[in-house]
């Protein structure tokens, strides 16, 4: 239908209660590289060279949008993407949305949206790294912070 | 040359010192599941199905089997895997050495494998999930816990 033909195969609206606006989420719908940088800049992400974007784009699991729906130019107002095997484990970066459309749910919305296409793939385990202010976020929707005595652990190339 | 041959392209001998025995770190030998499955359970890692385990190897971004050398029987005895999108993100999973083999520094000398074979693909950031029992291992080797007040959190299916 016509989603699809906007936004790719599986596009789904997302349920948002706002009758003046439609969302949408896509997996498939391709990314505007500076569009995608300038949300994730919206949020406090570092820039990071467009080339190395591009390729970690191709390499992730999935990559979710959320739009602001508009048959000719739909906007990019959210984003996540994962990482893993799509079998056992599943790690979730990046997960954005603009400010001008946060405080309503969406953030919450989304993950539900991630965690579902991660369960009807079969995924056992979804792991992420939460900043300090959004730890009771994602603790309020279920996470369980470090089960288990689990720690984390980054190592940085230089 | 002869070790390519057994052990696939980028076979590498590990720099164990000890002139009774020879081990190899592999990225490309294939993993015979049985023996996998038997070194993950024997450091308590809980089993899991086997078409499962294929399919997550399959879609992981590198897989390294150290083998203890053997011209017609190499063995099993340490491994690890990483997921990742091979530039900006990478994260290892299920690390584990032969008990009989521990002890001696090979998963020192695992992890530093596994972290230049990252950094040669460019990958920005590594990181993982420590058991309670290894934080200190991985600490004394320069990975920063939790840094920035970063936490981990994780979501199961079911």
């Amino acid at each position: 239908e016509i989603l699809e033909k906007i936004y790719g195969k599986g596009a789904r609206r997302c349920p948002y209660s706002d009758d003046q606006i439609s969302l949408v989420f896509s997996q498939s719908r391709s990314f505007d590289l500076v569009e995608l940088e300038q949300l994730l800049e919206s949020v406090g992400w570092s820039r990071r060279p467009m080339r190395r974007v591009r390729r970690a784009l191709e390499n992730s699991l999935i990559r979710v949008g959320l739009w602001l729906h508009d048959a000719r130019f739909p906007r990019l107002i959210g984003f996540a993407r994962c990482t893993g095997d799509g079998v056992l484990e599943a790690t979730v970066w990046d997960v954005a949305i603009h400010p001008l459309y946060q405080g309503v749910g969406l953030g919450k919305l989304l993950m539900e949206y991630i965690l579902e296409s991660l369960a009807e793939m079969g995924v056992e385990r979804v792991t992420l790294f939460a900043d300090p202010g959004v730890v009771d976020f994602y603790e309020s929707q279920g996470w369980v912070l470090e089960p288990e005595g689990h720690r984390c652990s980054f190592w940085y190339a230089n």
